[in-house]
């Protein structure tokens, strides 16, 4: 299949490649989690359930996986490790569900909304728990120091972006460093653990590291971009969540900075949470076309994905490079 | 100081012997916890020293110190390992405080109502994270097991509390299953963990792990016991808070099943949230007053802190063993 791919430039990329690069160890991954997500406590699978089974596209064990595929590794303890990165990032989303009052995740409604917030908040500790159970049946010392690590700096990120939610003086720097910690750590993490377990050297292992942070940055910039400019159905999320809840972005940070007085009043009101209607929203999303905010926006994104495929270059051509490489321009070019 | 000690039997037991034994090691701890709850997002130590700062009585990681003092531990690996056993507890007060919406946490307002419940979720996560970090650093597997798995006990236990919350027909056995993992499970751990560094036989172990999780339930039903006979003054919280929420504990369930059909009628009514007035917690005590309710679920406590004691039997006489059992006398005698 992979001999067919047409060069990224010319056609629209697509996370094809790395679906089918993973497709058999997914499969054994999928089975460690709907195993390790059960309970004797009816209400853990039923809730953690309706979140993993509800279509997410497993982003981050893949990148565990494809990793895997890259350094030739041909054990399986990959399978369990994949498992447990998704486990931390659902655990995340949980809790994220409870903190953002989200009303919609994937298209659904958020387990908060049908659970309750206090379920959602035990289930996300029930997982996390069971990430590092899984952990430790690996028994890597050095898996567990950089999945833990991760763990804290992804809580300190979401704080971190909570302190500077209405704070519309935040910079772009600033949202590196949030975006950076929330997103791009675990997807770090989740892609130099395969290195870790294939036992390779410490450049390629920082190799992937890269890959996966750089990776991690280009998404979550999309998915901001995406948020004043998609609609609901394509991303299974409300246009406008992060308007509405006075989250700083980059299309705001950029527009603000390009705009001039009486736009920057607007944005002060907007973020503060004084004009949050769909006509604010609309105006909005029109000084952000006036100033391309979120066209550069993507460009930044598009920036961070080539850092992410020219990480790949210490390692030899093939399927797995060339199905990572594509997974990064897939992320940038979402909702295009 | 020990052979000054009065029996138990004859004068109150207090937790002085636990605290003196313990007290130059939990300096360190002290140390290790004000070390390693720091950020460079204020709001992360601002938030976790609210909780941690505030008069909370170390309990927990008093055991793993108490238990390396009983086995004649010499290293100081059991510091570390300490401050992991409170950060895993205040992370799960932290989210308790949400869970339950409290107004009050050890008689200072809950960290929910100052900070927030997405910050209270997200620094408790962190703390969590933070936990993992320092067993990683220690870089013992086995207990990093215990930990992990007492964590995710813990977690299935709260939401098996949840699922039973306003449920009149909750059994005592259910009751303990549910006090068994939501709190005996760290107290078990917390003990256990003492042996595991001091590398104890497995009868040395498991007799640490049997005082904890006797004691933890001890602990628990007297704390259930008190929140229908306390002052919300002497405990920090409010009295009846378990009564408002609908939470099942075992001196409702006692009293309900020795009642008649006409108090039976009331217990339903209250616990299913429709009788919840200062007036109906008035009658709802009146009630466990004619049963014994109270007392017997104080009875109750003191057979498990007594296997707690005996389960000591196993160690030398000494300082340390008196410490841990006139501590397990203590925590039945709190509040009379």
């Amino acid at each position: 299949m992979t001999a067919e791919i047409v060069p990224l430039q010319r056609n629209k990329p697509t996370l094809d490649p790395m679906l089918s690069l993973t497709a058999t160890a997914m499969n054994s991954v999928n089975t460690v989690i709907l195993d390790r997500m059960q309970s004797e406590i009816p209400l853990i699978p039923a809730l953690a359930g309706h979140l993993i089974s509800g279509g997410g596209k497993r982003l981050r064990p893949m990148l565990t996986l494809a990793g895997a595929e890259l350094v030739g590794y041909q054990g399986s303890r990959h399978h369990k490790l994949a498992a447990a990165v998704e486990f931390i990032h659902t655990a995340t989303l949980l809790h994220d569900d409870v903190v953002d009052g989200s009303d919609l995740r994937r298209g659904k409604a958020a387990a908060n909304i049908i659970f309750g917030n206090p379920a959602t908040v035990l289930v996300g500790d029930f997982l996390f728990s069971r990430a590092f159970e899984l952990m430790v049946e690996d028994g890597s010392l050095k898996v567990l120091k950089i999945l833990s690590s991760a763990s804290a700096i992804i809580a300190e990120g979401e704080v971190d972006q909570l302190t500077a939610q209405r704070q519309i003086e935040t910079s772009e720097e600033r949202y590196l460093s949030i975006i950076g910690a929330k997103t791009a750590a675990l997807f770090a993490a989740a892609s130099r653990i395969s290195a870790v377990v294939a036992e390779c050297s410490d450049a390629q292992e920082e190799a992937l590291d890269a890959y996966g942070r750089n990776l991690g940055i280009a998404f979550q910039l999309v998915d901001d971009a995406l948020d004043y400019s998609s609609d609901a159905a394509a991303m299974g999320k409300d246009r406008g969540d992060d308007f509405r809840e006075g989250k700083m972005t980059l299309p705001v940070i950029l527009a603000y900075a390009r705009g001039n007085e009486e736009e920057r009043g607007f944005w002060k009101a907007a973020i503060g949470g004084h004009r949050t209607s769909e006509a604010d929203l609309a105006y909005a999303i029109t000084l952000m076309e006036r100033h391309d905010a979120v066209e550069a926006t993507r460009q930044r994104a598009r920036h961070f994905a080539e850092r992410a495929i020219d990480a790949l270059s210490i390692f030899p051509d093939g399927k797995a490079r060339m199905a990572l490489s594509e997974a990064a321009m897939f992320a940038v070019s979402r909702g295009y």
